[in-house]
């Protein structure tokens, strides 16, 4: 599968972020040069169990070690960024990306102390940065946090245009648009391969412009007779900006709430990348009692729902700071992301109860989203012309329906690749095609372990998660093999208290002595006698309840 | 609390579906006499591990058994008549509702046997029935399952309107309207009190007829060039029918696929609310090898990404019958429920994988909500000119939204009471308030166990399901109280699979042995040594790990 590339083509390989949301990882390689654009994590799934964070699989990154010259970083979000902590300790390279990017990047490699060694190199948008054969162009793309940029890198087979996440607003909050001009001159000039953002491919027409968002919270300032309570996510500085605005508009002082919050919103204020008009109208969440309702508007995290937010807090009653008032006027500035739909109901719900008003997309203009729609995608397309090209960035059926919109385009059927994570891509003058698979299983972050070995430790925490567990403790007499005590049962997450439930298991008691007693044991190892004694109580079990739990038998010779 | 009504008021107890979406079952109470409007469940949500269903506490049946004179059932779906089969064995009373409904709830009840004694009254609309001293007044609404009834309740102090679910469509597939000729009959002769479905009351403007679906069939239906394979809820016959008709304009033969939903098109076909224009068009699910794919539509389940339904055995390749093909083309026709998101779009990646086009709600109108939209609310509201309001069917915000647009449509904001599941709600000619409440806790369906007392069961289950399970196994010498052997140490969900892990087992073990060996066990009982192994266990996996695995000590005396 390995093979070495040649000299005449590129290798392109993401370890993640292909045909999945998140982890956004990708390699790409020239004879014995390679660079690694983006470096995110994702978050786990409902069926990870107790799983904090996923990161990409680094064993490609292993095993062209002697090849890597650099990391590349399009934005700071953290499926982008997120695994550069667990990454550098492994590959000390040389990390490119703009001001507030790498701004975010270096908090990020504080808390693991690793920022000090860190080589944190800032480019420009339009700027070219030469690493190895790759000549970089840095250009500027609109995206749900500031200074995002996409990267033309041209290599000596052709130019490889990767879009990074992006959205097209001809209006956007921080004043820097698309940068439509250097995308029309690289168009002109060639393309040989685009990767572009898919992750809206499936919504018809265009995103948005966040300038939609400032009609609404003009409406919302000013009808709302007390507080108002803005959550979004931490990273969207723009949305924070709007709401700086509203409030300065209508007079109003802001408080940043929520850690995460608190930390991006200093980073991006030191860059430059907010604005906070009159120092004088920020109030420290400590002081926030001193001042009347109507005089205020809080920013803070919580939009998902994330269970120890400040939003969250707030619902359930328990922040330092802030307790609901029944004048408050919550927003929740964002979309739930596919998983967290429960989540962010129950917290509006609970945010309802306590008589807050409670405004959320399904209600009004809250949110709009960073990335291009179909329309979006096709300007994309018809301003770059590349010969070949992948969807990246999306489910498989945003990819598949990227592939649709290019060869509605124009685009060449037999050009447009659709691959996935761990495909190894190879990309000539004149061909793309996939040449080989890299392990690219999940690598797990759970507590202070790193591993990608638990796919058996998942599926016994689901097993318990369904089933409950059942232990037996047997005493067995070493010579005659028989019982030496009554066995005992403990349950956990299984049975219910009850009359019926003490008769269920006094059966099940006399299950596990009769195995025990009645077996002939001369040749048994205590294995043996466990997976009998599992297979019987397994069966007892099921046929009285109906159900399945795990079921572990714990058998000492005395 | 519970002291009893007098004669001049009338009792609203719900004991679920005010403030939940799902098992509907609400108590209207007039003196010595009360009915059941409808006895639904729902489904578990995702922090209910291993649950099956959930169903209506019942303990407020229980205390009033001597005045229950009937169930009355608006509509056929779960979470209207799920908790039927639970509830007739004890409390037997006739069951009133329309022909269709009846139908379902009889399928409910064979298989637990119950559909023998069960004492079935078809009622249909714009019949009125004397149940003690309430007459149930029968109005067709729109919903998305055919011969759904709201219910006007004529009670000795004035007139109660429930809508059960509705929406308002003009042009509905079975060409049963909403009867608003009832309904402003019922306006003019004076409304005590309306109860009327919140689900969509976020929603603004009005949900769209049914027919818009037809439009978009025509178009796929037009353009398929293999199999065309529907995915829709079970009970969503309206739907089944729009797919019958496509198919039969087309040409193409039908065949319904999945156990619920067979059985629903069988009900639904026999008392005449699904019409297949030839029954030569039906295909047997065995039989669809033998005709050609442009000459087969597939009805199936699976829209919700359910495990063992139809469309997700295709999505993972084990349908018995059907093996995709990379002409088939998918259609969702639903949306997901929230919690299910993830699943759905599992399933449709998975299906896109295997070459199948995939349409979906995202791609292009597949599905419209059977509930009423905000201006749809306002029509109700207007129509009836209620005294008192109270919202129902939904989850807080949605009876929060739906007070504000009675408010403003002119209901007396003094005259809206939002209550919630368990509100002891007492109704008066010129008052309604809340004069107690009533136990709602959970009853989970787990297996063969129904019980209400499972909080504890589902607590350990999250547990064990975050942090998975270490068990230690300790000999302890009944003289010395020292170990007679090395502890031992098993882990389920915990631990993986490392040189580093046994590692930090073997420490774990000396920490077990330390706790026994060291300790001054002259008085201590096993429980007071278990409890000093769970914690200097605990500590020390935390410190090492970050993790809380539930920790489960066993010590034998020998």
């Amino acid at each position: 599968m390995s093979r070495e590339s040649s000299a005449e083509v590129v290798r392109v390989v993401s370890i993640g972020g292909i045909g999945e949301i998140g982890k956004n990882c990708t390699v790409i390689e020239y004879g014995d040069d390679a660079i690694v654009l983006d470096c995110g994590i994702t978050f786990p799934d409902a069926s990870m169990f107790g799983v904090d964070l996923v990161l990409p699989n680094f064993n490609y990154l292993r095993e062209i070690r002697h090849k890597l010259r650099a990391f590349v970083i399009t934005h700071g979000h953290e499926d982008h960024i997120g695994a550069l902590p667990y990454a550098l300790p492994e590959f000390d390279l040389p990390i490119y990306g703009s001001k507030l990017t790498l701004g975010l990047v270096g908090v990020k490699l504080e808390e693991p102390g690793l920022r000090d060694q860190a080589d944190l190199r800032v480019v420009k948008a339009r700027e070219t940065v030469a690493i190895g054969p790759f000549r970089c162009q840095f250009f500027d793309v609109c995206h749900s946090i500031p200074d995002a940029m996409g990267v033309a890198i041209h290599t000596p087979i052709g130019t490889i245009v990767h879009t990074g996440d992006f959205k097209i607003d001809h209006t956007p909050v921080d004043g820097v648009p698309l940068d439509i001009q250097t995308l029309g001159r690289l168009g002109d000039e060639g393309v040989l391969l685009l990767m572009s953002d898919s992750t809206y491919a499936d919504q018809p027409g265009h995103t948005p412009s966040e300038a939609v968002i400032a009609e609404t919270f003009d409406r919302v300032f000013n009808d709302a007779p007390g507080r108002i309570i803005v959550a979004t996510f931490s990273s969207l500085i723009s949305r924070v900006q709007q709401v700086v605005d509203a409030a300065y508009a209508y007079g109003r002082r802001v408080c940043f709430v929520g850690r995460s919050m608190e930390r991006n919103v200093r980073v991006a204020r030191d860059l430059g990348y907010l604005n906070v008009p009159d120092d004088a109208m920020e109030v420290d969440p400590r002081d926030l009692r001193n001042y009347p309702a109507d005089d205020l508007a809080v920013i803070c995290t919580g939009s998902q729902g994330e269970p120890r937010s400040a939003l969250v807090r707030m619902a359930n009653r328990d922040h330092r700071f802030i307790d609901l008032l029944p004048d408050d006027t919550v927003v929740v500035s964002a979309s739930a992301i596919p998983g967290n739909e429960e989540a962010v109901n129950q917290t509006i719900d609970r945010l309802a109860r306590q008589g807050a008003s409670v405004l959320y997309e399904r209600l009004l203009p809250v949110h709009v989203s960073g990335h291009a729609g179909q329309e979006d995608l096709k300007f994309m397309l018809t301003t770059l012309r590349p010969k070949f090209f992948m969807p990246v960035h999306g489910e498989y059926r945003h990819l598949e329906e990227h592939r649709r919109i290019a060869e509605r385009v124009g685009v060449d059927a037999e050009h447009v690749l659709v691959a996935e994570s761990g495909s190894i891509v190879e990309l000539s003058a004149d061909d793309i095609s996939v040449v080989g698979e890299t392990d690219v299983s999940n690598v797990y972050v759970d507590g202070l372990t790193v591993g990608e070995e638990s796919d058996a430790t998942l599926r016994d925490r689901r097993h318990l998660a369904e089933g409950g567990l059942v232990i037996t403790v047997v005493n067995v007499d070493r010579h005659t093999g028989q019982c030496l005590t009554e066995p005992d049962i403990i349950t956990r997450g299984f049975v219910y208290a009850s009359d019926a439930e003490d008769e269920l298991l006094a059966r099940a008691r006399d299950t596990v002595r009769s195995v025990v007693d009645t077996g002939d044991h001369a040749d048994a190892s205590p294995e043996h006698l466990q997976r009998k004694i599992r297979n019987a109580l397994g069966r007892r079990l099921f046929r009285e309840t109906r159900r399945r739990p795990v079921i572990l038998p714990i058998v000492t010779e005395v």
